[in-house]
């Protein structure tokens, strides 16, 4: 691999003054999305159909048969996209005013590649509770919540009760989007060296909302030997004074009880995944056994530079665009919210999950090194998932109606 | 006047069972609304700069300079049409799911006549702290909040309390919609009949939110009498444990000490307008004034039948788009908000009202009785209401930035 921009690697943005003609900021102008008329507003015949009186019939219809709303409104095919702003991509808390930038891409994205629409909902809040509240409130105008850059270990909290609450999808992106693709790489990553992905030894630092999904993602998919380090270390029985999370992964995780830092974690390990920001020294990858796999996920400033990844590991996988394999949540998201909407969904399983990591998989029919994931611009992506992701629900049953 | 279609009035329609062929359904098919992109993702360069990486230096300039966000996102011309589905159309408490076609259709028609994006947003909860809390919660997504069929008296509070709290326009359109073309209707209507606007007797049937905000903007603009029915008959410092909205009128309105039932209000009467829905007895209404003015605005059936009104007014008004002089609030709220957020104002003050109905009647230079207000079709209706709405809104200083 030879990575001609991994200059820009090296660079951290200055303090933004906004320059209007910045292709970025010009991109930006009024916002990147809209709403847009589904019928056409001609004269009054179109005026007393589409609003009143007409409207009343169906109004009147759905009082007396609440599914209706799935019919006969926008409801079915939109997706609230929620954030308090606490967790926005490698930025942290900026607050919901400019976590909105984020939000509408995302909800562009939603329409680009899925075909549905969503709204961002920026809130002017940290509390769990009025999080919660707020939602819940909210949830007859969406058939479904994407929660998004809300940060751990409330955004556990938050989608749980979330979930417990509602017979829509709930979905937090950070955990379960990235869990899903990272999943898929592997797959093909374990394809391409002729390994079973149960046996391998992987090593996760970060153990925020990422590097907690990916952990059970990866356990459902039937891996074994996961340890997870955070700023601290490895986690295991040995650590004291744990928050709930981190307990959970103690107890699930580490089965060979290591204790140190990352650089002992990584001694003979298969697999590295980033989701920490910050750096993972050159001298502890260099441990990790032949042919490993290293995902760097943090974004812009991946863990592991690609250059230093590349000496020691077969495939290295990033959250870049401008690098190969590039693990990309849009690859899960819209195909997972558009199958679940389509069949009525309720929630989005842990079977529907590993049905979507499945897809994407199954979307690069000959992996190679560079390629263990497919292009977000391949149009039969969010078909595979799509349809993979109906069919789990239906499967396991979990339909509203 | 002459009513082709007079012997619809008399029909209710039956209970629902929809038939997706049906015009009224058909066009609600998948809902009326739907998101679109404001910008292209056509290729990896396009997906960096709206999304990650290059959405964080917007995310950060935001970060810096909270105002930016008017700039660089769609907020400043995003609403929210908020409702709990209390009191939609004439149909009551129908309840959230049942109120979204009327949300997408107001959303429809912010976008048709004001070039605005609205988002419908119904609220699973009728308790009016909790609609406060959500609604200041959500505001960091929206330039403007719309609030929209809540039931009287919680409307009154929600409102006062939203303006209260939030930067940004509050304005419940059954409130001040409908008192804002109302009071273009009759501006138009008294220049018909050579009359002063502020000398006419006015009776308003109904205390709801439409009577309470009609009531104010015509004092607003000079009216002196003005005496105010509910079911019990004329309000007034006469009757007991009235609510706290119906005290305040009690104590600004009925200055001639007038007590009994609506006949009794409307004996020499010049203007009858009705926000109460039933029937006013033709005996009733035939003890008005000469060239009275009947203002029936329910919807689908109004007060007094608009063949009996004509027998005894000079100037028939109703809500219906069937009828000559419809009272439409979509004459008002689309150039309000495009107004109010064209100069990023932070409320919509009664001068900015009384500034919309002045334009309102002035797009009819020639009034006559049957054509006292423009059609929602004329397009210069908008432009002149968001030219006046935001000069307004300049000369009173109530701005954001």
């Amino acid at each position: 691999m030879s990575y001609a921009h991994a200059s820009r690697l090296t660079t951290t943005p200055d303090p933004i003054v906004p320059d209007p003609t910045d292709p970025i900021f010009a991109m930006h102008l009024g916002g990147k999305i809209e709403t847009a008329l589904r019928c056409e507003v001609r004269d009054a015949t179109d005026l007393s159909r589409a609003y009143s009186p007409g409207v009343a019939q169906v109004c009147t219809a759905i009082a007396e048969n609440l599914s209706l709303a799935d019919t006969y409104t926008s409801r079915a095919s939109t997706i609230a996209v929620v954030s308090d702003g606490t967790a926005v991509l490698g930025l942290g808390d900026i607050g919901p005013h400019a976590a909105m930038p984020v939000m509408e891409g995302k909800a562009m994205l939603f329409k680009h590649f899925g075909g549905l629409n969503a709204v961002p909902i920026c809130l002017d809040t940290t509390d769990a509770d009025q999080i919660v509240e707020t939602v819940v409130a909210l949830a007859p105008t969406f058939g479904g919540i994407n929660l998004e850059d809300i940060s751990a270990p409330r955004c556990f909290e938050i989608e749980q009760r979330l979930k417990d609450r509602l017979d829509i999808p709930v979905f937090h992106d950070d955990q379960h989007g990235t869990a899903i693709v990272t999943l898929a790489g592997l797959m093909n990553g374990a394809t391409v060296l002729g390994r079973d992905l149960a046996s391998l030894r992987i090593v996760i630092t970060g153990a925020g909302a990422a590097g907690v999904a990916i952990t059970k993602v990866l356990q459902r998919a039937g891996v074994r030997d996961i340890v997870v380090c955070d700023r601290q270390g490895i986690i295991g029985s040995h650590r004291g004074d744990l928050p709930p999370h981190k307990r959970q992964l103690a107890a699930t995780t580490n089965h060979r009880d290591l204790s140190g830092d990352i650089s002992r974690a990584l001694r003979g390990a298969d697999v590295l995944i980033g989701v920490a920001g910050g750096t993972v020294p050159e001298t502890a990858v260099s441990r990790m056994a032949e042919d490993a796999m290293i995902f760097a996920l943090a974004n812009p400033d991946p863990e592991v530079h690609p250059d230093i990844a590349a000496r020691h590991a077969a495939i290295v996988a990033t959250g870049r665009s401008d690098y190969p394999n590039q693990i990309n949540n849009v690859l899960a998201f819209p195909g997972i919210f558009k199958g679940a909407l389509s069949v009525g969904a309720s929630r989005i399983t842990e079977g529907m999950k590993l049905a979507a990591a499945e897809a994407i998989a199954a979307c690069v029919p000959h992996p190679t090194p560079d390629r263990v994931v497919p292009s977000p611009f391949d149009p039969a992506v969010v078909a595979s998932v799509t349809r993979s992701v109906a069919r789990a629900a239906q499967m396991e049953g979990v339909l509203r109606h």
